[in-house]
């Protein structure tokens, strides 16, 4: 087998093969710091994403540059690991290589699989060419820059707004739908009246499709509750029990035979796990994702472990874990040190999930929270406890500072740090003489 | 003639048309604030941009959001402005209409030319498809990405380094290329040696070109001599009485005949002022700049008036003032003032600079200061009184204490905030159930 290039760090110790660096990636890899081997994390992009905030870099209420943090600062500190950026193009588990696009294959010893997921479009038509989802930072400025041009272009003509340029319609009553359609209704209601003076933003829809029978489904009766009277506080339209059937680039057709003029269609909902997690030889759960055993490692490979949102975790007849960062971060912190354990000749430990509560925000100091002993909040209590558990979460406290100072300000003074679009595709006009 | 769409704002007031909204524009919007006037600046982006900053966005001491402000909230406290985006496509100085791309024409009483320019290869061989010059956000952040990817290809296989993957030569030897060089040479000489620990750093280059005899010649000559000693010390090699001949993707070819293998040309050297200049009628100085008379109007048209980078400003033998931003500011504002004095019947007065000092910085603690009465500072003073200076001048308080955390932190942590590069035209890989 090829043993590809070191690590750079020895190649005498075991090599821990992390693939992704999000949430599970970062959690696993840190675990390992004190460990006796060379830690190799490999993701597609040069940044840890902070999936949480990614409606809010959508909606102007943070910048990139604090959601996005550069995965070679969270290792600094961390002499036996190594990031590379590149795209992984296969899994052997069996040589127990992995190959990568512009980059020799690496060998190891201990992989850990925490290649997140790709978004599920179910088949609904339309969806892969037009649907903005919000999975990744790229996603996010895509649906930013998407927006602030209907806008400016509602701007130079008005008389679009009425052909439906500004409604937006929002898929999937989970947190990404909810937080989204909140936080872009609070935009056009609050700050785009003063940007564009001119252009009639009350008449501008937003609206909320769910295909249960409630939004919120995860939060108890009276949090959902809640939820729907603020949505529709901030001019939400609330669609319960329904489904977008397809979509185009200026309107969405629901099943109820509805259209809705709208250029834009947020997709909150649905997660496939990613492909690549077929080559690793077993039968995986619905959504694509890898069945793990107690330990988080793989049936028959007890040096694969598969963690976070490409992971199906679940105990006996329990219904999975949801695909959150809470579980990512700590299940990819129990493979980490489950192969610590097993570099040290330790048997493994189960991994048990602590549910620290699920929060999520509508609009300013309008929030739900979900505690594990049963508590709940609701309104700016719970909109400041999200406040300070993102905050806490943030990777550094460079990150934390930035956060506060742009949190600080949008909050009270109603200004947004980031709503400005940049091509970068496009740079400077050349004069070129001769 | 066709009056367009209304300003929004009453159409009976004489309109301004600003074109333009770097410093120049914004200068001239804000001194119009008080008059009876409609006020409508249009810019081909929906932000300013803080131009003395850009190279700081290339080299990842600051996230675009803090040198790319929001133009609309300049204005969200001057209600007889509004601000469209859009890209002019022609100026009918007879007409007194300005026609755009998407939108109706404008019809204008004054207009105020702040249109800034364009860069200015002369005729270099390949740097039109090559080079990378630091004019917009855009460039800065084509730049940074550019320079990123060379140092990730680097780590995937460190022996692109001798092929000179990771040089960087830098044209120009005024304040843009000696900042850029300055902190250019820092990145590379610091925070890379912790982010890619097995990349050969000291084997990149950082080579400062210029074709006078000194770089910084609008400096006193101690300064210079500072300025090249402290570039030294940073680790870039300073070329003068040297010009580019020729640039390829990976080699940069000198008058001398030397060939430097470099895969990044940074252009800091040539401006031409916008090609629109062309259709007022008037004959253009050097650079495409348009003359102006004293009170910055343009000759036989004492309704338009040009400003910033776009305009030759001299009085007398003088040579023209400099294309900087303290230029441009104070250029605006004369002609502002100098319309609002016109539509109260009053006479214009002449345009007078007060030059307030010229500042540049090699590097953390490295800078130089040249003040207005023959005042002169290096070193950390200058560095410190640097940071001062371009805070007062960024727009809001809101940049402002993003900006103070972000000098903070990059000047004492050694973190940088921005340091990942996001392709937006890439989004979420999309599985697509069928």
């Amino acid at each position: 087998m090829s043993d590809g290039r070191t690590s750079g760090a020895g190649a005498s110790r075991p090599r821990v093969l992390i693939l992704g660096g999000g949430f599970g990636g970062i959690g696993a890899a840190r675990k390992l710091k004190d460990a006796d081997v060379d830690v190799v994390l490999v993701d597609a992009h040069d940044y840890h994403t902070f999936q949480p905030l990614l409606y809010q870099v959508a909606t102007d209420l943070l910048p990139e540059s604090t959601v996005g943090h550069p995965l070679r600062d969270l290792f600094h500190d961390q002499p036996n690991a190594r990031v590379h950026t590149a795209t992984v193009t296969g899994i052997d588990v069996d040589a127990r290589t992995v190959s990568f696009a512009g980059m020799e294959p690496l060998a190891y010893d201990y992989l850990v699989v925490a290649l997140g997921a790709r978004v599920e479009f179910f088949g609904v038509e339309g969806a892969a060419e037009h649907a903005f989802p919000l999975y990744t930072l790229a996603d996010a400025l895509r649906l930013r820059r998407h927006v602030l041009e209907r806008w400016e272009a509602a701007d130079r003509d008005p008389s679009v707004v009425d052909d439906g340029a500004l409604n937006v319609v929002v898929v999937g009553g989970g947190p990404t739908g909810v937080e989204s359609a909140g936080a872009i209704a609070e935009l056009y209601r609050g700050l785009f009246v003063e940007d564009y003076p001119d252009v009639p933003q009350e008449r501008a829809r937003v609206v909320l499709v769910e295909a249960g029978a409630e939004i919120f489904s995860m939060f108890k009766t009276k949090l959902r509750r809640y939820a729907t009277k603020e949505l529709e506080k901030f001019g939400v339209e609330v669609r319960v029990g329904e489904v977008v059937q397809s979509v185009t680039a200026t309107a969405v057709t629901l099943a109820s035979g509805e259209t809705i003029p709208a250029h834009t269609l947020v997709w909150g909902a649905g997660l496939h796990g990613n492909p690549l997690a077929e080559s690793l030889g077993v039968e995986l759960q619905r959504g694509g994702r890898v069945p793990t055993r107690p330990d988080l490692s793989v049936e028959g490979r007890p040096e694969v472990f598969a963690v976070g949102d490409v992971a199906w975790i679940a105990s006996g007849k329990q219904p999975p874990l949801p695909q959150l960062g809470g579980v990512a971060l700590q299940s990819g912190e129990q493979a980490g040190e489950n192969i610590a354990r097993l570099v040290e000749g330790k048997e493994t430990v189960p991994f048990g999930y602590f549910d620290k509560g699920t929060m999520a925000t509508i609009g300013r100091f309008s929030a739900v929270m979900q505690g594990p002993h049963g508590i709940t909040m609701t309104g700016k209590k719970a909109s400041l406890a999200w406040g300070a558990v993102h905050l806490a979460l943030l990777s550094t406290g460079e990150d934390r500072a930035k956060a506060v100072v742009n949190w600080t300000w949008a909050g009270f003074t109603h200004e947004r740090p980031a709503r400005i679009s940049v091509r970068t595709e496009e740079t400077s006009e050349r004069e070129v003489a001769t």
